[in-house]
C-alpha cells in the first residue's frame, strides 16, 4: 500500500502507456499529488484520481518550466504535509533522469522515498525498431551517453576518443 | 488485443512482480502458451490462465534445460498452430537476452512477433540499492558489458583496456 508522506520516484517508460509498470499504475491510482515531466505520455494521467493535484514540471531544452531547486522543494513540501506524492519521470528515473539529485534532496530533508524503476528508452526504442542492442554473435557491450552534459561543467567527463574507438553499441540520449 | 498465431517476446523485469509492464500483464492473462526463463519470478505465472501450457526453458550457467535451437522451434510450432505464445524473459529481452536471435528465427519462419520491453536490471538493481547510475554532476555515461561471452567466439569483442580507462559507470552482467 502506498504510504502518505512519501515521495515515489516513478519511471513512466518511453511513451507507450502499456509500458508503465504495474507498481507504477497502482501508485498513480492512489496519488494525492503527481509531479509530471514533459516527456511523460499524458494518457497516463487518466489513471490518477480526479481530486489529485497534477503539477507539470515540464522540462525540454530551453524551456524549464520549474527550476530543479523549486521542484525539489515542491516534493518535500507536499510530502511533509502528509500527501502521497508521485514524481512521474520519462523512462527510468535513475538513468540520465536526475532522479539521483531528487533522491539526495529528499534524503537530506528526511522525507521517505521509494524508487520505482521504469522501462528505459535505451533498449525500448531500438526494440520497437527491431534492433537488438546486443547480440551474442556480434556485440557484447553497450555504452550509453548523454549528448547534453551539465552546461556549467568545466570539462566534458566523456572521453569521445575512447567512445569512437570502442567496438560495442552506442546509444546517445538527448543527442 | 493479443493475436493468435503470434509470439510476444515479453521482458519480465528484474524480479519484483510489480515491475512487469501493464502490457506484459495483459498478454500473460490471455496466453495459450508461456515459455518462461529460469530468472523470471514464478509469481508472475499466477497471471496466466489455468488452462494455458507453461514451459520452463530454464537457463542458468551449465544448466541449459532446453537448447536455444529447440526453444526457437517450440515458439514457431506453437505459433503456427494458432496459439497466443508468450516468451517471458528476465529483464529486457533485447539487452543481453538473446531476444535478437529469437526474433531473427521467428522472422525467418514467417511468424508474426511483437517485442514488449521490460525494466532492465541494469538500472533497477542499482536504483533499489540507492545508486544512481548517472548523475549530472559526476557521471555522463554508462557502459554495460557481459561477463559471459559466447564460448565459441575466437576473440573477445570487449576491449577491456578501453573499459578500464574510461571514466563512466560500468555495469557487468553475468559477471
Amino acid at each position: 500500500m502506498p504510504k502518505s508522506g512519501t515521495v515515489y520516484l516513478v519511471g513512466a517508460g518511453p511513451g507507450d502507456t502499456g509500458l508503465l509498470t504495474m507498481r507504477g499504475g497502482e501508485l498513480l491510482a492512489s496519488a494525492d499529488v503527481v509531479v509530471c515531466d514533459a516527456l511523460v505520455n499524458p494518457d497516463l494521467l487518466n489513471l490518477v484520481p480526479g481530486n489529485a493535484k497534477i503539477i507539470f514540471a515540464g522540462k525540454r531544452a530551453n524551456l524549464h518550466a520549474i527550476p530543479q531547486d523549486e521542484l525539489n522543494e515542491l516534493l518535500v513540501d507536499h510530502a511533509k504535509s502528509g500527501k502521497i506524492v508521485i514524481r512521474l519521470k520519462g523512462g527510468g528515473p535513475f538513468l540520465f533522469g536526475r532522479g539521483g539529485e531528487e533522491a539526495e534532496r529528499l534524503a537530506a530533508s528526511g522525507v521517505p522515498f521509494e524508487i520505482v524503476p521504469g522501462v528505459t528508452s535505451i533498449s525500448a526504442v531500438p526494440a520497437y525498431a527491431g534492433i537488438p542492442t546486443t547480440h551474442r554473435e556480434h556485440c557484447s557491450s553497450i555504452t550509453v551517453l548523454t549528448g547534453h552534459e551539465q552546461p556549467g561543467k568545466p570539462d566534458s567527463t566523456i572521453d569521445w576518443e575512447h567512445v569512437a574507438r570502442e567496438s560495442g553499441t552506442k546509444v546517445i540520449l538527448m543527442g
